[in-house]
């Protein structure tokens, strides 16, 4: 039997913190039929809260460190500011969400990452994620909307990287679904010229990225999104899609990773 | 046909707060055999929360006043700390919970409060609990555990009252089964001597009340809770009982409400 079509949107702290993107988002989302899931970050705004807070945030390689305080913090911001803000506009347009971390219906349990040369904390790496259970929320009609939070079985809440719960809940939801996977970038998609705007690469498969990383016109940052775009893939997710969140309603552009 | 029977438990700050009594509520709610909701406060993590972001509480008759700022704190004190906390706790006990505020999957529907006298700014009085959303998450094995936030449907999250929650929350389920309401108190029930913490009144109907009311029994602050009560089994809810949050694994203790 065919599986139905599943939409899995991941946007970044920078569209979720800013009103206007804020708002784009929830009329396109709204506007868009069929099974949903949005999974979003915040890290901008937890930083300034902590910073309120008397708090000093470290990042280490790009990922903050979380300790007793700031997992405090980001639960705060991640799964109450932020998530019901965004659950709640969604209401707001008829679209009927329920907001969820990783606790939640325990939908994802992690792993508090081993200090190895870092420690980063409350940190969790997925172990699972219970496509099931969010497969029966869905089919009662109703969009997941994700805080970048698991938990450890434990009793104790694990901040996990928003991309990481995006693509392991794509993972998870690939036996019941096929799933297009999102990522909202702040660039239309991967670039073949950083400076030019424009010259978004259409379509990306396994001998195209290793040319391109030889040429030397995907490097950095880029490239762990894209291994990260390639394991989803081989997990079982249809296509996944890099594009600018502005153009959310329109999925034939950015970049498509197959 | 017989309806089973749900236990709908609120507790307020001073237990989720205090780490031995939330403990200890964790543990009594697990063994727990059946259907059960939680509902929660978090009012004191809150003030203190403000308090550490250089916002001041102001508080109209137990009321917090709640404006753009004191809004956004209780939506990350109530809805992300507190709520996560007791849900991943719960978890790592085998029981099965899902955290909610109002907006998610739109469970309670609430009027922003008109200003009269005093404007309470974001503070919501529910217009409708969905009783059948809820049902479908209970039937499913999982125990909602809500957060005292509601939503206006135009995305605005609202602040309500945890009492108030409970016993809608108690009515708007009372279609679907048999609820008994147990509000967790600091005595053990409701004294007839303030003075004596065994003097706990084990029964009271509508003739006991008046008749405690104009002996002078039951006074202050003692009365809206009871109005709260009655007005709650008006709605059909079986039973209500006013308990110690400790007595909660023998609920033949504490004050019963008929």
């Amino acid at each position: 039997m065919a599986k139905e079509k599943l939409l899995l949107v991941k946007v970044g702290g920078k569209v979720v913190e800013n009103p206007a993107a804020l708002s784009q988002l929830i009329s396109d989302l709204s506007s868009m039929e069929g099974r949903k899931v949005l999974v979003h970050g915040g890290g901008v705004l937890a930083t300034k809260m902590a910073a309120a807070m008397g708090i000093e945030t470290t990042m280490v390689e790009g990922r903050r460190v979380t300790d007793d305080q700031m997992i405090d913090v980001v639960t705060m911001v991640y799964a109450g500011l932020v998530n019901k803000r965004v659950v709640s506009l969604l209401q707001s347009k008829g679209t009927n969400a329920i907001g969820l971390c990783g606790a939640d219906m325990n939908v994802i349990l992690s792993d508090k990452r081993p200090v190895k040369t870092v420690d980063y904390g409350w940190v969790g790496d997925v172990k699972r994620v219970d496509g099931k259970a969010l497969s029966t929320l869905i089919e009662s009609g109703v969009v997941p909307v994700m805080a970048p939070l698991t938990h450890d079985g434990q009793g104790h809440i694990l901040n996990t990287n928003a991309d990481t719960i995006a693509a392991e809940t794509a993972k998870g939801l690939a036996e019941f679904y096929d799933v297009t996977l999102v990522f909202c970038f702040e660039k239309k998609g991967v670039l073949r010229n950083a400076d030019d705007d424009d010259s978004v690469i259409a379509t990306i498969d396994r001998p195209t990225f290793e040319a391109l990383k030889a040429e030397g016109v995907i490097t950095d940052g880029m490239i762990p999104k894209l291994d990260n775009a390639f394991s989803t893939i081989a997990g079982g997710v249809k296509e996944v899609v890099i594009t600018h969140a502005s153009s959310l309603g329109d999925l034939s552009q950015g970049t498509h990773i197959k």
